[in-house]
């Protein structure tokens, strides 16, 4: 089955903007073995709207069109598909009053311009959004299927997951597709593709793709197959080569790093705590982005300066004299530091130079000390991390979580660099 | 002038990747006054493609092809170009000559399929590529233009400004863009937009664009005009109007408020330190994103536990177990505290329940306490913010650098909710 994809809005039509919501829908869409054909890209404007559904539908079975569902004049995509498919748009009391009530809740009061929101095109089914106010809506035409989503990612996602999802699946041919996820951590791109390539290239039914964010590789297998046993058998076979080249490497069969530590520090009932310097409190909201974090995350220190690093953390003035803010010693007493001011079962320390820049011969930009502190005593490491300000704190990040693992399930170190 | 661009590609439909080359094309078209009003990706396939053409051809004065001009079977903008516009493909033994002598100063011997690089379409003019083997090509019809350009941005790029460039400056009407931005915090995007659509709708050459993040909104302004000065004027008169029902709302031109807030920092040679609840790091890491930041950010407490608050932020035992983490005298003695240990000219602190769990009937998922305090005091807030643990946390971080700048600009403070 083929489907297009149009997103709607001026903005992403200007040199500072991507549809980036084609490619996550991409991904659900392949998954169940439906093929995006074509994507558009449409400013707000109603007659070219119109005119583009109208084309698509003619060639296509499957619409999706992303944004232009707001309240404003602006969001035109209501109108316009209406318009394209010849049908009225009818107003939803129930949709204006739950409207209403969000706005209710949080003490406002709603304004005229959102009761737009509440009209539905002719014989759509509403699609709720529990996260904004906009519903989308799914529209069925005989053998065709055109389905409206909100264009913030986070109100697109969860809507597409529980209503789209389910209804696609009952119209699409059955292919069984399968999947299998790796996240993997300590090795650069290039180097686990060129391991694992010679793996993955020889299966004809298997698609891999390899996702790379600092420091977190994503692999993903992706099995399409006549049946469920084929598919699940041909990534067993694939997967078992995959783990053996990358062993201890690979840390979730899905889940982020921050997920996988939480869980690993809640299952033995410990409590994390963080001094962070170069990363300015990434470490910190990256742990607290998981929610049920405060089980075991307890808190820290932001310690950007020589001042915080000192009186915050407790780290001697006479280290920080001696061997300056980034190195191996200030990263040590951070972590032992935050570890005893907290009463944490670890403690996790970052110091370093995100630059752009700072950077001097002996410690250029990029070079990181992460420390980590436990019962079992405290280690840390030199890194060099590559990249810019934004690269290089990401890294740094990742990295520590990445050391927090290995110390809690007793595998060796990462190899950072020797201190220099 | 209208353009609109084609990427052709099907790697550009898979999950993983974008077409990102129609963004510096429309920065390029834009300054020429020309707008993108449309933008597709096609994969490679003739008979879409040549389908594409056509439909663009009718409605568009000019096309902007990408990708698809290499040596093998499947690229295929030539043929679908040729077969759209009803030409024939012409074989130039002269361009052939170019790329073989291209190989053999590579030491290396042509591939037969190169040949196929060597045709153009009929009545085409070859747009040199001294990148790569594929000619561009630059086609004229009556009142509209076809471009053809290869794919790597690397080719791309020069063949643009080398030889599209000005021919399109001797087609396009002369017409000039001027914009601006205003970034607005304090305020929700429909309450905004009911606000200044009455007056930017009044004015037919000016486009404006609401792009709303949680807490910030940034309104576009674009004047599309005969000559720099009506542009500016335009300007000049919608802006006067939208500043004055904004008002302080507006916090800057165009730059994000972290880095606004760092610059009225360092003018004033006052220094920050935060400390952290809900947001757990996300505040910090937001300053600290800033390169320079460690002029004026010292650095504070992650305070996710009760525990913290009293430890590492000197909030008094009994103020936790009187109001609870998530109140208004917490958040104060969070900030005083945090000010007092750190030395900082202004600290900021933030309690709340980010959710999904947590909430109860008096402080709901979503509340949120703001306090700064400054040398001229402390004062405190409580927010009810609407969304998910992402949108909230975000929320939270955005006023509360918000409330920073309203203090130190000696601004009147946000309103937020009476205390319960």
């Amino acid at each position: 089955m083929d489907a297009e994809i149009i997103a709607v809005g001026s903005e992403l039509l200007t040199p500072e903007r991507l549809d980036t919501n084609s490619l996550w829908l991409t991904a659900q869409l392949n998954a169940l073995g439906i093929e995006v054909v074509t994507k558009m890209v449409i400013g707000d404007d109603r007659e070219r709207l119109a005119q583009a559904v109208r084309t698509v539908l003619a060639r296509s079975p499957l619409l999706l069109v992303t944004g232009g569902l707001g309240p404003t004049e602006d969001d035109v995509t209501r109108e316009a598909v209406a318009e394209a498919l010849g049908r009225e748009l009818v107003f939803h009391p129930e949709i204006l009053a739950a409207i209403e009530e969000r706005f209710r809740r949080a003490g406002r009061v709603m304004a005229e311009i959102n009761r737009r929101q509440a009209f539905l095109i002719e014989g759509a089914e509403a699609l709720p959004n529990p996260v904004g106010t906009a519903p989308g809506q799914w529209i069925r035409l005989d053998d065709r299927a055109v389905v409206l989503l909100p264009g913030p990612p986070g109100e697109l996602k969860p809507m597409f997951t529980d209503h789209v999802l389910p209804r696609l699946r009952a119209i699409a041919p059955p292919l069984v597709i399968r999947t299998r996820t790796y996240r993997v951590a300590g090795i650069a791109e290039s180097d686990l593709d060129q391991r694992i390539s010679p793996v993955y290239k020889r299966y004809a039914n298997l698609s891999t793709t390899v996702l790379a964010a600092p420091g977190d590789i994503q692999v993903h297998l992706r099995a399409r197959c006549q049946d469920e046993r084929e598919a699940e058998a041909l990534l067993q076979e694939v997967g078992h080569q995959i783990e053996a080249i990358l062993g201890d490497r690979i840390y979730s069969p899905g889940e982020p790093l921050e997920v996988l530590v939480g869980n690993l520090l809640r299952q033995r009932r410990a409590t994390l705590a963080v001094a962070e310097s170069c990363t300015g409190g990434l470490l910190a909201e990256r742990i607290t982005s998981v929610p049920g974090s405060s089980d075991y995350f307890l808190g820290g220190f932001l310690v950007y300066s020589n001042q915080a690093k000192r009186d915050l953390a407790g780290v001697p003035a006479s280290l920080l004299e001696e061997h300056g803010p980034v190195s191996e010693p200030v990263a040590r007493a951070l972590a032992e530091g935050t570890r005893a001011r907290t009463g944490a079962s670890y403690a996790l320390a970052v110091t370093g130079i995100a630059g752009p820049g700072g950077g001097t011969e002996a410690t250029p930009v990029g070079t990181a000390y992460l420390a980590v502190a436990g019962p079992e005593g405290t280690s840390a490491r030199r890194f060099r991390f590559l990249g810019d300000r934004e690269r290089v704190r990401a890294f740094a990040a990742q990295t520590a979580l990445d050391m927090l693992r290995r110390r809690i399930l007793g595998l060796p170190e990462i190899p950072g660099l020797a201190p220099s």
